[in-house]
């Protein structure tokens, strides 16, 4: 019976990862698709959200089926409910993608605004911290997902440097204003996968060590 | 020990509710700090924040502690799952009052920009949705959460005219670029309160009904 649920455990783990592979790719793709000017990309991304949002019912129904048949007590609990919570953060990650390509498809009916510099850095910092926040996970590193919270900072920052550049442009020609607008959307759309990553390692972090480090809980 | 059980699911119920009502007035009071133009009231919401967050932790324990000591089965495991998953929804909302705040306390430093109508309509609309699916996750009441969805796509079209609004003020008059700038994401934010209300009416169809109504599995 025990080697059954550690079994059923391990295969929770791996499909969980697999969602958050799926997730993270969704990130690049969408970025890829607004650099590259590949509409086709773009929509592929906008698809591939339904096979995110079918992991997520799957895995969270795997989860009740576990906890109904198993009863699992106090360490395996957490952890299921860890995943419970975490396709949670995922499945909005992809809808962050599918935003990103939303504006993307709009951006395409129009000229390049400016080469895309900070946006693909942007993108590839939170994608990171994405996939740092679940193998932390997988590894109940809780010193690891204290450097995912870390590098939230560093993302805000590349945000606002990314808003204060396009407000320049709007200000000096009215005509570029409906792709900066669009374009600061994609940046607070990454912003968001970030915030879901920090999410995902403020929650690692507790189950660890039990003590929180969320900053929304030290009020500041 | 059944009874106590059903006396600390109904207290799970209380708190949850509680927390929604407070989830809920803090999109209120952002958006009458934005219209009135009242710092204090934006700034009393970002604190606010913290009691929100500190209800999700410990609604989530209470989660975890019921699931321990009672393993309740079928219909009350999903009751408990469900409140996991709202507890979640009501935190990202107190998360978009702060950014609707934080938004405010910026636009407060230059004069109003035009008058607020279409922010305030959206906003009282979200508020109505929010409480109008916990109420169908309290009665158990498919047909009312299948009304909360289909009233999203009137926030949508709210926010498509208040995004189409600005973009015209901005092509006209540059130096209202930033205040309409800020103002197109007042209206993203309260788009998502009501999506948060649309994620916990699907998921009380889904507890009511068994079958999902959610667009993103359906693939439209």
């Amino acid at each position: 019976m025990e080697r059954r649920f550690d079994e059923e455990l391990r295969s929770l783990k791996e499909r969980l990862l697999s969602m958050a592979g799926i997730a993270e790719q969704s990130v690049g793709k969408a970025v890829k698709a607004l650099v590259d000017r590949q509409a086709e990309i773009a929509r592929a991304v906008i698809k591939d959200d339904i096979a995110i949002n079918r992991h997520e019912v799957e895995i969270e129904e795997a989860c009740l089926s576990l906890l109904a048949r198993y009863q699992p007590e106090a360490k395996d609990l957490r952890f299921i409910a860890m995943v419970f919570k975490i396709v949670n953060d995922l499945e909005r990650v992809g809808d962050q993608a599918v935003n990103i390509s939303e504006r993307t498809l709009e951006l395409l009916t129009a000229p390049l605004l400016k080469p895309l510099i900070d946006i693909p850095k942007m993108a590839a910092l939170a994608q990171q911290m994405l996939k740092d926040a679940l193998d932390a996970f997988v590894n109940q590193d809780a010193e690891r997902a204290r450097a995912v919270c870390r590098r939230d900072d560093e993302v805000d920052r590349l945000n606002d440097q990314i808003y204060q550049e396009l407000l320049t442009y709007m200000t000096r020609d009215p005509d570029t204003i409906t792709r900066a607008v669009d374009l600061i959307l994609v940046g607070r759309h990454l912003e968001r996968v970030a915030d879901h990553a920090t999410n995902i390692a403020e929650d690692v972090y507790y189950l660890v060590r039990g003590t929180t480090i969320k900053h929304r809980l030290a009020g500041d």
